[in-house]
């Protein structure tokens, strides 16, 4: 689960091995979490979505104490005077699908197979929970020295600005809980399925490894099954070049690839945590809100944005999203514009 | 009172034209605000500290809508769970006497004769409630979008960094509840008597200026007949430059003044929001935390640090503080080198 929503994360959302390490110990301490499916989410359940925010290359130098996000959730039911009843996570990665299961451990909670990017973003109001009408605030910050800030704001962009601040104050890396929706209103925002979609990917990976198998054929394959339906590779190469820093509370920058097909152009993917847009000599072959994966050529593990290095040999997987993340108003919220990109939008099928 | 807050702000605590109107404008709205002395506070009503934070150059240009610092006040309300029956200024400035009256007309409350720094300093922790065990927080920081934060943490410097973080997103400028605490301790922790002491320094200047008076010969005279004591001219002379920026948060530099009297060494005084030490030829005239107040040399108004030209000319008063803001736990708070000042504390009077 962790590596494949590694690779939903599109290079962010946290190191999945970090990410696995931190739900098996919650597991072991507290005793196993249910994922719920969406469907199967109560009318009038009281849910919170929570993960961590950050930039991923702070985050591996700067690891958690394991009790940040439940004193996240604990400053979130105070604050609105609610018991949570159930977990969601505001995005999947390698850690932002895990935080919450350890959230869910320690309270003895259910995760609901579904999340608010169907990926990983950047910002908090890049989430179908914030484009379908639910309000971010309050959103609660902690951190791992037990500081804990709850930012008030009609705006869930301003939110975002104001969390990140503290978060660069806390040393780059809190955890947040923030979207508290009942199941209704989950159902209706929430991109589903996202939770067990992040095991079939896990389990088709190690299933090719064991197997010899391609395991990025499989992968294309498995996607065709699934509601996200269309993968298909946008480059095969080297990395030649990776120009990475921390630049107001994210991790931005630029990565080359060149292909081991001589007649291709190289090709330049920008990062802003995640993967944002994949360019062959000034043609998009992937923008956002599609995914654009950068897989280790050989083993098709999913390489996060801190762990991208000079010489590394990679496919790049271009994804198609659901219907949920296209509409006009999710474009709005997350499209190309929304990151500063000039490109219009096109579809990775088109 | 907002003049005579202004000099004991010596630079911050913001400029007393703007305070003024702000106060005027809440009474005129809300009615008159009662001045209750310290001594007089019954032991058990609950007290909350309230101020402006940010850069003073900042204040000037980005005005308040008059509704934040009671948003800050009902966040704070509904996070304690507590009716605040008083409110108490956290420092004595131009603006930050007078946030306290806004706050008490619109919530018809008292404001204590009385503050938590004697003077203006330029961190939420430099506070004799922090010197003497009041907790700082929870802060509440709103802003004059409706923007409310709330920080929760055991350290009062973490609180400020968190806070200033938070105000830095805000635009520079913020508007702060803390340090909540009931009456018994407030007449334990609090410099006391320091708004009427502002009314009376404000007095003396008129009075003088009035009469074609000497102010500053008034003033010397006045203190000596109040807590604090001893006031004495550290240097007349005119402002030869001034170095300034907005540096995290705060307005910070060095003031240069040429004294009138040629005998005598440029006067340098360095800046935090406020200012810090005055020195002639490397020798300290006045350190944190005596007051070091630079004033129109005519009239006597003092000189913020926003206002702060070349040109000017000034008389610098040094003002000796009492003996609560001289302890050794005090000045290990708000003692030189809180300020990074590599100086030994040495008392104005010596």
């Amino acid at each position: 689960m962790a590596v494949g929503a590694a690779l939903l994360g599109t290079g962010g959302g946290g190191d999945p091995y970090i990410g696995k390490l931190m739900a098996k110990a919650a597991i072991a301490k507290f005793g196993p979490v249910d994922l719920l499916p969406l469907n199967d989410v109560p009318d009038t359940v009281e849910i919170a979505a929570c993960g961590a925010m950050g930039a991923p290359t702070i985050l591996i130098e700067k690891m958690p104490s394991g009790e940040e996000i439940g004193q996240a959730l604990r400053a979130y039911e105070a604050r609105t005077d609610k018991k949570i009843d159930a977990i969601i996570p505001f995005e999947a990665g390698g850690i932002n699908s895990m935080t919450p299961i350890m959230l869910a451990a320690e309270f003895r909670l259910p995760v609901i197979d579904a999340d608010g990017m169907g990926r990983a973003f950047p910002q908090l109001e890049m989430e179908t929970f914030h484009v379908y009408g639910v309000p971010a605030c309050p959103v609660t910050v902690a951190d791992e020295q037990g500081n804990v800030v709850i930012i008030e704001t009609d705006d869930a962009a301003k939110a975002e600005w104001l969390a990140r601040g503290v978060t660069i104050r806390m040393g780059g890396q809190s955890y947040i809980v923030n979207y508290g929706m009942d199941g209704q209103t989950a159902r209706r925002v929430s991109v589903p399925g996202t939770m067990s979609l992040a095991i079939g990917i896990g389990r088709t990976i190690r299933a090719a490894t064991e197997s010899h198998r391609d395991p990025v054929a499989d992968l294309i394959t498995f996607f065709s099954g699934t509601h996200y339906e269309t993968a298909r590779i946008l480059a095969s190469g080297k990395i030649v070049d990776v120009s990475r820093r921390e630049q107001n509370g994210w991790s931005v920058g630029v990565v080359t690839i060149e292909p081991f097909d001589s007649t291709r152009k190289p090709v330049s993917i920008q990062i802003q945590n995640e993967n944002l847009v994949a360019e062959e000599d000034g043609k998009v072959l992937a923008i956002v809100p599609d995914l654009i994966c950068i897989l280790e050529a050989d083993t098709a593990e999913p390489i996060t944005t801190e762990r991208l290095r000079y010489g590394q040999r990679v496919n790049v997987l271009g994804v198609k999203v659901p219907p949920i993340m296209r509409t006009p108003e999710a474009l709005a919220v997350f499209g190309p514009a929304a990151f500063g990109l000039a490109h219009e939008y096109a579809p990775l099928e088109a």
